[in-house]
């Protein structure tokens, strides 16, 4: 994955069955499906989750990740067709599409401290006797950080905490500028593309990105090879393009990046950094971090190395030095279909990449060697006769870690045939042992509510859903218990960014999720270093490839339910129950912002922060700040309550339809026109959601709803119009963004409405 | 001071003058005095405050700390008569009061790691370059715990993190017992005495103490000599007493240490530990440390030394060995006296220690010079004619830091005439930079508002009363910050251990006091190592000795308005205030324990436990809890209901005294026999709230509405017996120590009463 994102974790629950853990009951009311239907669905289902094999996973991540794999290296191409000739094996109908797209690799590195002391950083991951792969040094790309600009600078020395900007605040408090600095930063609490990013925004002129031990060491357990976590030399590489404008290749914003694309002049590219940024090591930046002088850090944004935290600026001078190779490289998508009997034109789309950073056997070939699993049973059940109604396409990306290029070339190549024909996009990525997670369009809630019901949890053959709901209890706080044990569903989680649906999702409006185990791994540990590898991941991480197999099991249920349904299981509801939740926290977030605001200004003029300033510190008081107005929620909430009203007509049609066995639904062959029309109204419904001039200053995100933050890269935005501009104080672009979000939600309430009505008519 | 309280802090606020500062009004409203008495005791308070001189602390601070000068060492004597001639010199009637106490010094200390590879602890403080007292090495103690018992025990190594009772539990959801083992805690979050106390209940067979750089070191900031804090190899030295039970000397619990006192063979001395002890530098327990394996500590428990923390046990093991000279040593009191005109049986008593664990310039010189200037200043003030009403004592203590040595022994040897005569306590200990901050009895809580309006910050000219205000609103969470900006007086603290304060309060229910100035300074950094010296302090500390000015100016004023009042200055609405405050914690300390209980007993049944551990990690489901039963809280709410209605009529009567300028009071010479006959009921009223019995298992501990925790040590308890027995979940005691408690509130309410028809009587 792209980023270690904060994980989509379930939300909410129903009642639990108590230490006898029940199998759910296997009824016949799968939502769109007649009774008939459903019965012949599960019992295709049960022959398909019986397949997955956890030794074909463990063998398959043995070969695809025997040796370096990343972008334009010749065992990535090998691993494509490798990938393809798998697909094909399964029977399935599978071809290799490229594109080529600018991949930027180091040609010269360089940190050194010049004063007060001289220290030259490493920059290098030593070989770790008893992991053969780690010593595979001719074919790794070292520490880097793709879509750094060159740069050649020398600069007194800043620490920046995250970087992300609310520490340049409390910098500015500090009385400390980063302008003509370099500045160094932790990983972590954002995109790492956000760090230089906001550094250079603030004058910064170049930009270290390290591992604190604190969040990725020995702080979190034994390092490799005691344990799972970080060891000292272990380096986190991985993309820093301005991910929130576009993702994809720098030089092809918006289409695929085919050979007769237009591409942009490279110092066109908004994508790339401004200054030049090198990922190292704990043990590269203890020199660095333990010369700087100035204030000592705040007690939070100490790490954990051995050392008294100082902000600087200095005395610390350090010499960044980076060097790319600007080449254009070839990726390879892999894409495989099993054609549709009854719906060909409505496709479900499955994917997970294949490249990695280096061998990169948990990221991303766990996630991969499950998809291939699925893709193998469901071919093995198109042999015994099972034809879904609708077209399922696999999908192995290329290009992920730089910056989701495959997914991203692939959909902007497809864009108007996804639009009309794309029923959902499920992702999967890096995966671990635990708890199921998940993220993903409410619309899909129930649904995968549903799978998750009817799998069981390797560890405590409880489902998945138990075991989830139980880890939502457990750590709700009071006032979220209520509803952690009665709701009917659990919520999941709206998607951000750092793995391949964000095109899918924020780009085209496919109602999509990402799917993975998680809560008990330790993948961060090694993430994106030549530590992970099969070494690691068989003696740390899903030993037994028992959540490997569930996930197969689990994606793979999800992708046959929504490829066999009659009426596609969306639901508005749930849709309708997440915008109001969201509403009623971007309300909250604005009272909360305006009571802040007025707090801190009534402080300083009562002379509050004047009496509590240490003399021996800095220093100048801060500014007031302008008082918020009051924005007009009245708009969300009405498009709320509109949607809400037509999620309810159509649940009483459905209703109306599922209370009879609808032979309406059963006819055989190529679905009826009344249901046609139907699906594609429904397929519309996501596509709704969309802006055609998308979010303000980044066009290419279109979603109204969801967007990853433009400050925190990962982290979702829900409602980002809005949430942002209240976040950032832009008090009348809040106000309009409000009436932009309240209209498309009135239009999806339109559209919902037409979806009711028409499913009046297909169950006459 | 014995231990690195919590500091009191005020809690609560009035309106703020906003950047123009306003001095106090100098008003004649002084509560217990006529308008004319209130006129002459401000001239006299102005005088006293232009007398103390910061270079004169610093002269004095130098020569007592120019050599470690513990309980016992010739320095320690030499400063008892240097204290004394002083306080002859300023005109004061002093003495020096000696006492015989048990007094261990190490003979013999090792600690060693056996296996798996060989490490002995260095166990010194070296020499520091430029700090000339540090090199005094032939007069020093050596880092260790006095009133540990002998040991040598060889043992497989736990750490607990801080060693206090939750951390237990904690290892036992790790299935993780110290029976047999030698325990490694941390210092910090409990009196130390804590930590081998709780190690030997749970069948440890050694403890040692180290200072981790989280809570004092490097992560603090810089260590000395550049910066205050903790170096690597700093130890904290410091009594392990089990104070909870009793303070003093371990051999006359209740009884003066006088040559005649009836002593405890050493083995049925209670306070002594019951497993050897020892402290060590972060130096020398990083090895250790490090060589333990088994479960990875859980985050909260980590520290910031450069390693994984585990739990254990073993394969670490430890050698550790202490032997002590059991010997018996003076302690020496110096007692001086300025006889009261009026009044001279009622005593206000000012004290603070002068034994340090080395050179002590911090602690406890800053406290004993402030003091040394305020006796200097009245002394002066007697001169030119002053008489103060009632007697005031001033007292310098020994042998505070093996355990409250010296004041406890004193007020044992003269608790029937302190019973009887005594006012009030004021306590000082170590002082810094910053905020003024107060723990104290409740009925003095308007009193030391009133000095604290009029005593200037030296930073920021405001009031000190300004400060500590502006602090608590900045500080406060939402809810509490109408409170902080609106009520008249800032709330006390409630007093609990660590300083010389608690025989007084506590075993004879003598309103106290403590104060000191802190939250900018770093004291803890050097905390009862060689490096707490004049060195240190004039480098890092109140360098310019302006607070320490301060904290004379405040004390001394506070000592005056009590000394000069016509009647004692006790407030009881402020009591019944606080006490009111405690009863609502003690009650929803009842209630969040039942919903707590509930809800673990209800997830426990529910299977959420199961469904929520790693099979990876133990292991056995945590037993369910006993339901608390509801508690009968009626009798302490009527208690306080009560209280507060006999305070109003005390404020009734009290309005009507001062509303006309009342003669009654102005009669000079002795005083009438009416006051004195009011005067002697408020005396009685603190001593009302004892209980002959005292607190169940500890009846030295007498105050029912405040002690230390029996397993927290310095951290206060309100309502002691309510409390602990609610955390202790012995809920059928709880309902008994409810009636005690609102028992002695029916009688401090008919105390109270009287004194108000004593009041209308006087004043007619």
């Amino acid at each position: 994955m792209i980023g270690a994102t904060s994980r989509g974790v379930f939300t909410l629950s129903c009642l639990l069955a108590t230490t006898a853990i029940a199998p759910p009951p296997a009824g016949d009311d799968l939502p769109g499906y007649s009774r008939a239907a459903a019965r012949a669905e599960r019992e295709w289902e049960t022959q398909f989750r019986a397949i997955p094999s956890p030794d074909t996973q463990r063998e398959s991540m043995r070969r695809l990740s025997a040796r370096p794999h990343h972008v334009g290296s010749p065992y990535e191409h090998d691993n494509s067709e490798w990938i393809l000739s798998r697909f094909r094996s399964f029977g399935l109908d599978a071809h290799i599409e490229t594109f080529d797209v600018l991949y930027p690799t180091p040609k010269d590195r360089l940190v050194e401290l010049v004063s007060p002391s001289h220290f030259r950083a490493a920059l290098r991951e030593p070989a770790v006797a008893g992991d053969p792969t780690s010593a595979q040094q001719s074919e790794q790309l070292p520490g880097f950080n793709v879509y750094s600009r060159d740069g050649d600078v020398t600069a007194p020395l800043v620490y920046v905490n995250y970087g992300i900007p609310a520490d340049y605040d409390t910098l500015a408090r500090h009385g400390v500028s980063v302008t003509g600095a370099i500045v160094i930063a932790r990983y972590g609490h954002s995109w790492r593309g956000i760090k230089p990013k906001v550094a250079a925004e603030h004058g910064a002129i170049g930009c270290l990105i390290y591992s604190d031990p604190q969040d990725d060491g020995y702080a979190q357990g034994d390092v490799f090879p005691n344990g799972p976590f970080r060891p000292r030399d272990g380096v986190q590489r991985g993309s820093v393009m301005d991910m929130p404008i576009y993702p994809g290749d720098p030089l092809t914003p918006g289409v695929g990046a085919t050979p007769g694309a237009k591409r942009l002049a490279l110092a066109d590219a908004k994508t790339i950094t401004k200054i030049p940024v090198l990922p190292i090591s704990y043990a590269d930046a203890q020199p660095l971090l333990a010369a700087i002088r100035g204030p000592v850090a705040p007690a939070t944004w100490r790490g954990s190395l051995p050392i008294t935290y100082h902000i600087g600026p200095g005395p610390a001078r350090v010499h960044l030095r980076v060097k790319f190779n600007w080449d254009t490289k070839p990726i390879h998508d892999v894409i495989a279909r099993i054609p549709g009997s009854d719906a060909p034109d409505e496709w479900v789309i499955r994917g997970n990449h294949y490249d990695a950073w280096v061998n990169g056997a948990s990221d991303p070939i766990s996630g991969q060697v499950a998809l291939l699993e699925e893709a193998r049973a469901l071919g093995a059940l198109v042999s015994k006769g099972w034809h879904p109604r609708r077209t399922i396409i696999y999908c192995a990306w290329d290009g992920e870690e730089p910056g989701l290029l495959g997914s991203t070339e692939w959909v902007e190549t497809h864009a108007d045939e996804l639009t009309r024909h794309a029923v959902a996009y499920l992702n999967t990525d890096q995966t671990e042992r635990g708890y199921l997670e998940l993220e993903g369009s409410p619309m899909l809630e129930p649904l995968l509510n549903g799978v998750a019901r009817e799998i069981r949890d390797p560890e405590t053959g409880a489902s998945l859903w138990q075991r989830a709901r139980a880890r939502l209890v457990r750590s709700a706080k009071p006032e979220e218990r209520e509803e952690a044990r009665t709701r009917a569903d659990l919520r999941i989680g709206a998607l951000g960014s750092g793995s391949d649906y964000s095109s899918f999702v924020h780009h085209l409006g496919i109602a999509s999720a990402n799917l993975q185990f998680g809560g008990e791994g330790t993948a961060d540990g090694v993430y994106h270093s030549v530590y992970d590898d099969f070494y690691w991941f068989t003696h740390f991480s899903d030993t037994s490839f028992a959540y490997g197999r569930a996930l197969s099991q689990t994606v793979g249920t999800a992708v046959m339910r929504l490829a066999d349904a009659q009426v596609l299981p969306y639901d508005f509801t749930a849709l309708a129950d997440a915008v109001r939740k969201y509403a009623h926290e971007v309300e909250a977030l604005a009272k909360e912002k305006a009571d802040t605001i007025a707090e801190f200004n009534r402080e300083l003029r009562d002379g509050v922060f004047g009496l509590t300033t240490d003399p021996r510190e800095s220093s100048a008081l801060p500014d007031p700040i302008v008082q918020p107005p009051h924005l007009n929620f009245a708009p969300l909430d009405n498009g709320v309550d509109a949607l809400a009203r037509s999620a309810a007509e159509y649940d009483k049609a459905r209703g109306a339809l599922t209370a009879h066995d609808s032979s309406a639904l059963d006819a055989t062959g190529h679905q009826s026109a009344a249901l046609a029309t139907l699906n594609a109204t429904l397929i519309a419904s996501e596509r709704t959601l969309l802006s055609n001039d998308g979010l303000v200053g980044r066009p290419w995100y279109r979603h109204l709803l969801y967007a990853p933050g433009a400050y925190t890269g990962y982290g979702v935005k829900t409602l980002p119009g809005v949430r942002e501009s209240i976040e950032q104080q832009h008090w009348e672009l809040a106000d309009a963004e409000i009436v932009r979000v309240g209209a498309v939600l009135q239009s999806e309430a339109i559209v919902v409405s037409r979806a009711a009505s028409e499913l009046r008519e297909a169950a006459k």
